[in-house]
């Protein structure tokens, strides 16, 4: 019986630890959807339509994040209702894309629109995966891989958006290029060139077929990437490394919410765009007290326009948040090697075609890094009979998704440090996107290839990669401003001063959106996002500086249908005042879209933006000229740019700081 | 009897041990001078000047390296005679500088030439030190100090340069500034304004006064950064890291050679520039052989012109490897903090004023770095049945040296990547420079101040660092060109094409130094060293790319005193060929130089530089406008570029590491 009783109690404990888990997790009103909201809007969306499953399809489904205001006052007043859950929701039915948002809390569709615009949702990995098994019994073709003396089992073929070239009318469809994976996983080295095949998603058939030209297939031999299948000599072989944290990890997760040394932030995710930080505060130790730095980040878009304009290439002009789903293309992270072993990982979930939820094991790695950098130092040698050295080593906290589209593995880092600085990297790997060609040797080459040779047959193709960046930061509050301090060259007039020059400060705020369009790398700027409300004791306006990292402008023309789709990337920074509905710089149906809804146009406004709750606009960009180096899969290009606090505090945050405790690992010898 | 025959064999193994480590380290020609090196120079040089001690001064004392041919037929046969030792030695005597060449190996001088050209030769400390306590026994400084109603004995006078403003006639001075170190060590932010001291280095006395303004001394409170002095509220507290490596350390160091992975290279020092690279090679596993890579790399000038044009101020351009050794300014490294648990320690020797050879211990450490990075990765998921995933995390080598001059310290970090990249670090941190004044808020400020506001009284004053590396990269071999990769737009003229414009690469090899000038950031290129004799497999030029980092131009007049003595960063990247002599981009003797002898005319010359021995030129810049976070020690700001391989291997020269063990920690707990 005492047992029977213990048992229970047990129980109940267990039952009231989980119970006070799940609540506290459901409660966050920005946290994203659950397996089970997700079936719920299949539920209720299917009651509304209740035909044949395979009509209606889900394209997007996301938390509909309630208006800004609604948090703001949820957050001063925690004890108040949680503000109401809803579901932004995108499906095609009969050929038409809805948006629709779903009400959680009453179980209730509250809007349908059918969207009557130019472009199509997110594709979803079913449709791919169905329209790419479509060649293999596609007659055509079937005669195009004998004609190759290819073997029909042998070949991939695998999706990419066809874009918009000024066709008045369109039709939703996917263009399939496919590839010979005989002999190697790297099936991307492998292209069958000559074949194009134009997918009506909508009917799931093949609509055009082009067979136009024939190129060697490349070979499979040095292609595979995996360690079993490499044969010696083998290296180089760097010795193993352990990163241990003797007081335990310094960061606590409660449901989405993250809290580590003085950042507090949460961590959402979207199967459009991937992880999404908000809220993220930072403590004021002086202060004591937390102040909000970024209400909402995330990468909006992603441009990827290769440049060979032949027939068969044209298109290839990508926008993977908009058209592939960045989020939705997040992969397992693997522990010790994506992520180091003080990581913990989170999982994720989008929705598949049919409304249900699926899973993606460890989408997200949290982890303290301490990379041997120094936080702050000093040695002071000049006062007499000591030296005075004073050293704080720096960790930070990483948040990390790796997504990979098609070929390319995009790693995706938010970085905190503790002197209040986000540092966001991008990390650029995985396998070139390539063209097979007759050239085995760059003597034969007589035309433009558009790319570089990488390997008998195969060329790498140019492209560029346009990361933009929604940063709503609310720097001490909503009501921000944006500063251009520019650096400018004063001639002395004053006979007394030996000098002839000098730089000084010219500050301009931006009024307008125009007044915030930034082309970085000509002028000699510092670009800040202050509260012109809040100042320093000392007067100065608190602030967010933007650090830029890799600077690349967009080369192809303005008037060229890709760059018109992707024209937000034409400015390396956009200012906007907040708007719910401008999430997503490339608009919010991407897949040939014709630039219409893209933050470029709504730019085109010109809106105030003084002292108002503004949106930061970051692209980061890389051109890339591939290089044999990255043959056959690519040593990671790293990048990365920095918000850090521009006379936010008083004075460094980080001065009290204990110096931390790295000690000595378990096999740490010192040589002599 | 046995036992002391015993003894006898120990004794002999260890002197044999001993000497072999001793000959092994004195065996490579490009090492450092060692103790009894700088010793030996000290007694030759003395022995060709008879004079009593103080008139005779040691400046500058460093390796004259071999002739490049010289090293290059000694390293293809290593058992040929070592080269002779020589050292390159700067004195001061009587009023004059020498440039004496000392052989070691015939223990002679074999050369003394008075230098006369404008400008003088490194500071000592010595002299420094004798110049800053000259006021206190000066009359009318007493005066000025008691005026101000400051304690003499807490004012400490710290060393300036005085550059050069166009006087015809120059002597060898030194201005002084002072500062209040009342309740503080940081007595950099608490400056006496208005008083200026010249003094002559020569008699080493005061010639010129100046008392001509009075600021309010800043207050010592918030201005002490040491841990002991901090009150509550403390904070924030990141949890301890520790690194171990399971296998020991995976790098090898044979006197001044370090080997790691697939690289190995030779770590010199010299009082000047600091850290020295020479001879990095990377191993090629395919071609199994060591390929050359960099012949010889180090800081070879860092320019930081202070935005005051005021007359106590305007003087403060400094050049802190030719004035004040930018070498015999690093600091003792702080095992845990300035460098991670696994770091190894390296001791460097510089000459004192009186030729004794000063040790800084510690000076530089070398570890491996895991910070949690990804080298490569591929998930592979369009593959039926299987989900493939390859990842290898990232483990690098850094070579770590940080110098402080004055108030800032320079973090310099050279970290060599498997994949053949060689990324080089800076960090700033430190102590700003700031200026006395009577304002407390911005608010009282109706003047141009050139700096911000940081705290009661003190002005922080904007400024630039310019690092100039010298990087003398021999791809595979000396003879070398400089590729400029433009990336251009191309309009589609073919019909065919339903775009209207991508970019291609239109290549230019640069023929001499003048189209080797580059201003970055106007257009979109890549710029490549490579080996025109050697290529690919596949016929590409074997090469290596330079990926800029933060960049800057210098914003002062091109005919301004201070940017004609830093001429050598009105380019962000020079090329010019190989020339021994032409190592100090601000030339030999740059303390009050006139700017007859810097990068920028050598390159006038206008070299041929095609498939020759070239060296590449490129600066860091950062503009620094200070902050009030940067108060009263600065968070680390980061910068860095990177030389990485392109087209130099066949394929990723990584592709076949074997996947690192980077195993668990021993309290790595995974949160579930």
């Amino acid at each position: 019986m005492a047992s029977m009783l213990t048992l229970l109690m047990v129980f109940l404990l267990l039952s009231l630890y989980t119970f006070s888990l799940v609540s506290s997790h459901q409660h966050h009103p920005l946290d994203p959807l659950t397996p089970s909201e997700f079936t719920l809007v299949q539920t209720i969306v299917k009651k509304s339509y209740p035909t044949p499953n395979h009509n209606l399809t889900f394209q997007y489904i996301g938390l509909d994040e309630p208006d800004k205001p609604t948090i703001l006052s949820w957050l001063s007043n925690p004890d108040s209702t949680t503000p109401p859950r809803r579901a932004l929701v995108t499906i095609r039915l009969k050929k038409e894309s809805h948006d629709l948002i779903v009400d959680l809390t009453t179980s209730s569709l509250v809007s349908d629109n059918v969207y009557l615009g130019h472009g199509y949702p997110l594709l979803t990995f079913d449709e791919q995966d169905a329209a790419s098994a479509l060649p293999e019994t596609y007659e055509p073709f079937i005669k195009s891989i004998e004609k190759r003396r290819l073997n029909l089992s042998d070949v991939l073929c695998t999706t990419y958006t066809a874009g918009w070239y000024g066709e008045v009318e369109s039709k939703r469809v996917l263009n399939l290029q496919c590839y010979y994976k005989e002999g190697t996983i790297n099936f991307y080295l492998r292209p069958v060139e000559g074949i194009l095949l134009v997918v009506d998603l909508d009917e799931m058939k093949i609509v055009e077929y082009y067979d136009r030209s024939i190129a060697p297939v490349p070979k499979a031999q040095g292609t595979d990437y995996r360690a079993s299948m490499q044969k010696p000599p083998f290296g180089p072989h760097p010795n193993g490394a352990t990163f241990g944290q003797p007081d335990g990890p310094g960061f606590k997760i409660d449901g989405h919410n993250i809290s580590w040394a003085n950042w507090i932030f949460h961590l959402g995710f979207d199967q459009r765009v991937g992880p999404i930080i908000s809220l993220a505060s930072v403590y004021d130790v002086e202060k004591q007290t937390n102040r909000r730095v970024l209400y909402r980040g995330f990468i909006s878009e992603l441009f990827v326009p290769y440049m060979d304009p032949t027939e068969d290439w044209y298109y290839k002009t990508f926008f993977d948040c908009g058209e592939f789903g960045f989020g939705q293309s997040a992969v397992s992270l693997q522990p010790f090697t994506d992520c180091p072993a003080n990581a913990v990982f989170r999982d994720a979930y989008y929705v598949g075609q049919d409304g249900v939820p699926v899973k993606i094991s460890n989408a997200l790695c949290i982890f303290e890094r301490y990379a041997g950098n120094i936080m702050w130092r000093h040695t002071e040698s000049e006062i007499s009979d000591e030296v005075i050295r004073e050293v704080r080593a720096e960790v930070s906290l990483v948040v990390r998704m790796v997504a990979v589209v098609g070929n390319y593995d995009y790693i995706i880092d938010w970085e905190f440090k503790p002197d209040g600085t986000i540092k966001l990297g991008v990390g650029l790997t995985g396998v070139l996107e390539v063209k097979g060609v007759t050239y085995t040797h760059t003597d034969e080459i007589r035309e433009d290839v558009h790319g570089t040779l990488l390997a008998n047959n195969t060329i790498g193709i140019y492209h560029d990669h346009f990361l933009t960046y929604y940063l709503d930061l609310d720097v001490d509050g909503e009501a921000n401003s944006f500063v251009k301090n520019n650096l400018e060259t004063i001639r002395t007039t004053n006979q007394s001063s030996p000098r002839k020059s000098y730089w000084t400060v010219v500050s301009e705020t931006a009024k307008t959106e125009e007044e915030a369009r930034i082309q970085l790398g000509l002028n000699q700027l510092e670009l800040i996002v202050v509260n012109p409300n809040k100042k320093t004791k000392l007067g100065n306006n608190v602030g967010y500086r933007l650090i830029p990292g890799s600077v690349a402008h967009p080369l192809l023309s303005y008037d060229d249908y890709p760059q018109i789709r992707g024209a937000f990337t034409n400015n390396n920074v956009w200012v906007t005042p907040y708007n719910k509905s401008e999430k997503w710089a490339g608009g919010a149906f991407v897949d040939q879209s014709r630039g219409e809804d893209t933050l470029a146009v709504w730019s085109l406004r010109n809106r105030e933006i003084e002292n108002k709750d503004i949106v930061l606009w970051y692209t980061i960009g890389f051109h890339h000229v591939p290089s044999q180096d990255e043959f056959p899969v690519m040593p990671t290009l790293s990048g990365g740019f920095e918000l850090r606090p521009n006379n936010f505090f008083d004075s460094n945050p980080v001065l009290k700081t204990r110096a931390p405790s790295v000690v000595p690992g378990p096999n740490c010898t010192t040589q002599g």
